[in-house]
């Protein structure tokens, strides 16, 4: 754990109430935490909100999943013309709205390479928000949720503002604490076309009073160099993102040959305690897929602990499109396979949390996992 | 309205805190009803809890209803041998638990006449509640919720006593105050095989201390004379619940030539306020389906409301199987269709509530109807 947070700790319990992953296993935080009117144990993160049941990252999403029972949902953001931040899993934008139906924005179709891939469609940092705001949010895997579809046309594309004022009223309502892991997607890439996203994160951060270590934000990242930059900038805490192929954008765009697969050494993982408190590595990192099953857990989740880190995978998802082969009920991808076996397989494996599209789903695969 | 609540109601506006449906067109009302955190107007009752999402009448459907948003939920209630309420929709419980495959139950399949409909299964009276307790619920309609089926054999009957204890401890940790509308089901059988509802609910609302005006309770039945003899023993407001067809099971019983037909014309609505409050009846009496799609509304709203009832008809659900034709989405019965308009309509025809399979989807429905 890196050494502010390490210090603040021996102020008492009460940092423990801001630490997402961290209520899970630190004893006594459950007192302290107001996640424990809504659930016990492992902390639950609804990822793009509640996108098995709403077009994802919209408020309509966000609200279901708080309205489930999690007290945080992970919002990726990408930077408008203007500079404002808004919450889209992508900057291109034409595969979750209605923008390919605006005879007005034809011509803002495009090609970019972004982090190595190239991409034709729109770009957010090619609108103004005013812009933005006139289209309406669409299902992204219409074919895997179809059901979703009959919310398609009903929400616009949120600021991250708008997340944060949700949140609060929310949190009011419920009286639970209720935070965001906001994401900076794509830091290179945005930081070459000079509108970086992190300038304007930390911006809102401190206009919201959320620029301290009690604060409910846990800021996300795939890249590494930016992350330490934020750690320097943001007195909240911080989460290393990784995947089991490839490596961060910033380290190719640097030539550093160092990939995902070095982070999670030993080693890797204890240079990520420096600056971060939480480690979000896909599934597979934790436990492998070996011949459509799940395999034996890996080391990472007893290394990262070793490390003080905090580990939530990601995704987990309820559909058999998601799930190993020997999970799935039937031939239809959209249909729900045995969710719960998947998910406890990586509770029984330590880890102090996940992501999950369903928080539903997970909350209750939690709620069995301690026997409630 | 019956005269009892008149007089009560001169009293002031804390009495319209308990009115579910109420909630909807009395001015004042949404100042001082905890709903109004959660959402405004029209009152939507989660129907057997959620079951759009979870097996029906399981702890679990009636717990995420709320987490959803409603202050309702709507629970039917079947007698066991050892005089315990469960909610169960029918006594009848081959289709919704696991009896079938319990060996040790295999003699108590038997065929009983219940309403003038012969039925074979397994049945609630004849079952202790400690035997109902190692049974586990499974969804009802898998072919139209395949989804559902990854929580089968995940829940117990529930009691009614445990469905209140659920009401009370989510409603101080939501902070909302959250009701039951518990439904007396088949009250001429389950009297004529001298096992009772009535007087079990009776000294349940008793002990509980919710025999009061300001109870968050509303009872339901589809017969009348248990409701005119419950407004003499009970406190809490009343529905009657009425049909597109048929007669009332203990009108038939008595001989009495009397439909449902007859129960909502004026006059017959007149009786109804009488002893009643609400009026719950079925989506075709509000707005009938004609040549596929939904036509012209009845008076029946009108008509009502000049009876002093309130109207919540029943049943809304998002798959295609339920709506009209020209509102499906595909052929495919399973999937969602446009519920939303669906819901629209009958809000526009000035309903005060209804019950809805998927809280979430109404409470949003309620939300663009009022233009938030």
């Amino acid at each position: 754990m890196r050494k502010r947070l390490g210090v603040l700790a021996l102020s008492g319990l009460a940092l423990l109430s801001v630490s997402g992953l961290a209520g899970a296993t630190e004893p006594g935080a459950r007192e302290v935490t107001a996640q424990a009117k809504g659930h016990h144990g492992p902390v639950i993160v609804g990822h793009r909100g509640a996108p098995g049941y709403r077009p994802e990252h919209t408020l309509a999403s966000y609200e279901l999943a708080y309205r489930q029972g999690v007290d945080w949902v992970d919002v990726d953001l990408v930077p408008t013309k203007d500079g404002q931040l808004v919450a889209r899993h992508e900057n291109e934008i034409g595969g979750t709205t209605d923008v390919a139906k605006h005879p007005e924005f034809a011509n803002r179709k495009t090609t970019k390479v972004i982090d190595g891939t190239s991409f034709t469609g729109w770009f957010t940092e090619d609108f103004t928000l005013a812009e933005l705001k006139t289209l309406r949010a669409t299902e992204r895997i219409p074919q895997l949720r179809p059901n979703n579809k009959i919310y398609d046309g009903r929400y616009q594309i949120a600021t991250y503002q708008e997340v944060l004022d949700l949140t609060r009223r929310l949190g009011r309502e419920l009286r639970r604490e209720l935070g965001t892991y906001p994401e900076v997607k794509h830091s290179t890439y945005f930081s070459s076309i000079k509108n970086p996203t992190e300038p304007k994160l930390v911006e809102l951060l401190k206009r919201n009073g959320l620029n301290h270590p009690k604060a409910p934000v846990i800021i996300q990242s795939f890249e590494v160099s930016n992350l330490i930059e934020l750690s320097r900038q943001v007195r909240v805490p911080l989460l290393q993102l990784t995947s089991a192929t490839g490596a961060p954008a910033d380290f190719i765009a640097k030539g550093d040959p160092r990939t995902y697969a070095d982070l999670v050494t030993p080693a890797g993982l204890k240079e990520i305690s420096k600056y971060a408190d939480y480690l979000g590595p896909e599934k597979a990192q934790v436990i492998p897929v070996v011949n459509g099953a799940l395999g034996q857990p890996t080391r990472l989740v007893a290394d990262a602990h070793q490390a003080g880190l905090k580990v939530g995978p990601y995704t987990f998802r309820n559909e058999n499109n998601f799930l190993p082969q020997n999970l799935r009920s039937s031939a239809n991808l959209a249909e729900y396979g045995n969710a719960f076996a998947d998910q406890e397989a990586f509770l029984k494996a330590g880890v102090d949390g996940y992501f999950a599209d369903h928080p539903d789903t997970a909350l209750e695969a939690v709620k069995a996992f301690e026997g409630r």
